[in-house]
């Protein structure tokens, strides 16, 4: 049999494989660059709660394959049976052998399910990242089911259930913390969002885990989620929403090092321990918080993303000075037209990790005069170190500008940006787009201010 | 007569003296603060184009007095008619006096109108930052109004001619440079304008300047523009919006230094060059250009309100470590739905100044996937120091981010980000929120491809 070769082999066609593949193939043009995948049509992975909804379809969300063909890439839809390192070959699952001089894994992660009794069930599903399944969702299950509940209330949960509820569900959402979204918000914001939610009809329960779920009378199927408590949740299905780990399988198949946190152990370039032409990006790669250096759990398209265009970059040379500083975890959603989103550190998490911090808080319209067409209020909660006065984290609750006023909160921690430089810094202004005063600016202020005035009580 | 007693004196209340008002209320509780100001009812400046379209009123566009009313400050409506430096007291032309410890000029600035032959005529306005100036022009002139020609292509003209084409009135606009917004865009960005402009039937003439504003036959009404290449431009009105100048007056009475620009001389922390007790803030003091110390005549109410509160904040004591590194000049519109905005240097102004740049440009869907409801395209330059690779500017064109992406490259201009940096940076992704790939993202890597490209052809 004969071996084709390609200079870059990629295998995982999800965000992180194609920004690996579009990079490398823009900055690598003489390269020929394969990106070998199992879905013909892969799904936009963030888009996946608003199928159920807002899209209305599968179909709707797939990810385009065209900006990778246009960049000059290649597309192999297979599956990769064995990998060789030293002869640096790959074997595919119909036969083909492939020989390469770059190999990049981005072999994405699967969902969590927990040993919840009863959670082989028919009518409990996960997010499973793969259009038959998805699809026979939406088409068979949904049609008919009156009720469902939630497990896990962080930004998916509560994405699917304020998705399902527009379908007139009755939706529950189950959490063990104290409060939905309670990882990435402090107490104030959390409850602005789980007050939206409750607003249209979704049943929160938050504070109590999960026991079991229960089988009906055939013993085959969901009936209830039995909670902890003793209370029970007659549901028709359950969706499990509490997370995913990395899918390593081939990594460790063929002696990869994974780090501790289960991911493929990486360096600041996402280059693999022993072999440093073998690359490893996206969910399947082990990722550092960007303040503690322990491992961080969440895994984001966007973060994935950002590593596949480190990783492209850098295949035959360093080209980028600056590497992978670890992840703060810069992430938005919406429910109903309320959006929320964080970067960085919360103010509980700070304190926990040991920050002495002081903070600040505005909540201000998003046009000028408060008279504009569709004026929304911005919540805006900054985390200053105290020491450095270094930004740490913020979070902002608004309208359709929340996402970049989240990313902007990412830019400045990136570049160590001080309370002092925010308060100072020119922000654009003007009526139809943005506050009067910039939401950041006025956090930013408060907090200085109320800094300012517990010194001058020392 | 007696002479009351404030601690610290603001003369003038549009954004830069209230902001003053509210950051020093905040910062120096123990202080007593007044604002003098002239206006019952302060408009919203950059509101004021809005007042004839989207507002469709006067009243809709006053700015509030509660926030500083609420901080604790004290609000007089009268004039001042003197002041005297050393005896740090003020006359109001009521013939009341006050004493100071500390005075902000805080006094604005009048439209320019240059000295074209019939701009004395009946039915030439320009904009005036006054209530009953601009209520009269919206209640009296506007009703009966067929045809107005807008001497100016800056933003001003541009909000102006698209508020007003909202009320079917035929409208012209005349730029003497070769484009619309060329002070602010690259040719490219100024054409997609332009273009939206002409498609909602505003006339755009440009290249062209002004020889006269004509008489009718009464010899007191505009009958029409003539411009400088023989051409007439019937129109029952003229609107020049070329631009305001500094309101010295009373600095100038009272003997402080002004600047070469016109304004008021002002250190990093807007106080006076003889009396560090005096401070002046907003359009009435100087302003440096952020990367050539040349004076910089953009004059922004973001602008004004950033210096209010490096003075309210720095009045007593420096609290501020971080002081006014300069204007880089923020700022951002609409047109219809299509809003525009700018930081920094466009790629024709940093050439002119002398850096050598590589750019890069993005065309992205504000959403994603692009079947998401109310998805914009984004189009994105960034223009970067071809030494340093740091960033120097950037245009922004799409739908309602576009005044929190243009203070994205705000942000990472003041703090000096490279465009490794950017390239590598996290930037959160949301579906309903945000880009697939972020915008400023893609056209960072497109920057450093072009870059990469160059080099390896040298």
């Amino acid at each position: 049999m004969t071996t084709d070769y390609t200079d870059v082999l990629i295998i995982g066609g999800g965000p992180a494989g194609m920004m690996t593949g579009i990079t490398a193939a823009q900055f690598w043009p003489d390269k020929h660059i394969t990106v070998v995948r199992p879905e013909d049509d892969a799904l936009v992975p963030c888009g996946i709660p608003y199928i159920f909804g807002t899209l209305g379809g599968t179909e709707e969300d797939l990810a385009g394959r065209a900006p990778f063909l246009a960049a000059g890439g290649h597309l192999i839809i297979d599956n990769v049976a064995d990998v060789d390192l030293d002869a640096r070959t790959a074997t595919l699952e119909s036969g083909r052998r492939l020989s390469w001089e770059r190999l990049v894994l981005a072999t994405g992660s699967r969902p969590f399910v927990p040993p919840i009794p009863g959670h082989e069930l028919a009518g409990v599903f996960t997010v499973l990242k793969d259009y038959d399944y998805l699809d026979e969702l939406l088409t068979e299950t949904l049609p008919d089911l009156r009720r469902l509940a939630v497990i896990g209330g962080g930004f998916i949960g509560v994405e699917f259930s304020d998705e399902l509820r527009k379908r007139d569900i009755e939706v529950h959402i189950v959490e063990q913390r104290p409060q939905l979204l309670a990882a990435s918000f402090d107490t104030d914001a959390c409850a602005i969002v789980e007050q939206r939610l409750r607003e249209h009809g979704v049943r929160v329960h938050t504070g109590v885990t999960v026991a079991a779920i229960e089988a009906d009378e055939t013993g085959k199927c969901v009936a209830g989620i039995r909670l902890e408590d003793g209370r029970l949740i007659e549901t028709d299905a359950v969706l499990i929403a509490i997370g995913a780990r990395p899918n390593t399988d081939l990594a460790h198949a063929i002696g990869l090092t994974l780090a501790r946190s289960g991911g493929v152990w990486v360096d600041g370039f996402q280059r693999t321990r022993e072999h440093p032409h073998v690359f490893a990006v996206g969910d399947c790669a082990h990722k550092q918080d960007y303040f503690t250096r322990h491992a961080s759990h969440a895994l984001l398209a966007s973060q994935a993303a950002a590593e596949g265009r480190i990783a492209g970059m850098n295949l035959y040379a360093l080209r980028l000075p600056r590497a992978n500083a670890g992840t703060i975890a810069v992430y938005a959603s919406q429910v109903d037209d309320l959006a929320f989103g964080v970067a960085g550190l919360t103010e509980a998490s700070a304190r926990e990790i040991g920050f002495e911090v002081f903070t600040g808080t505005s909540r201000l319209p998003d046009h000028h005069p408060a008279t504009m067409p569709d004026t929304h209020e911005i919540f805006c909660r900054l985390v200053f170190d105290g020491n450095s006065e270094r930004l740490l984290g913020g979070q902002v609750i608004g309208g359709p500008t929340t996402g970049e006023l989240v990313n902007i909160i990412g830019v400045a921690i990136q570049l160590h940006a001080t309370a002092s430089d925010l308060a100072s810094f020119q922000f654009g202004s003007q009526p139809r787009l943005t506050a009067p005063v910039h939401p950041i600016v006025a956090a930013t202020g408060e907090a200085l201010r109320a800094r300012a005035h517990c010194r001058d009580n020392l």
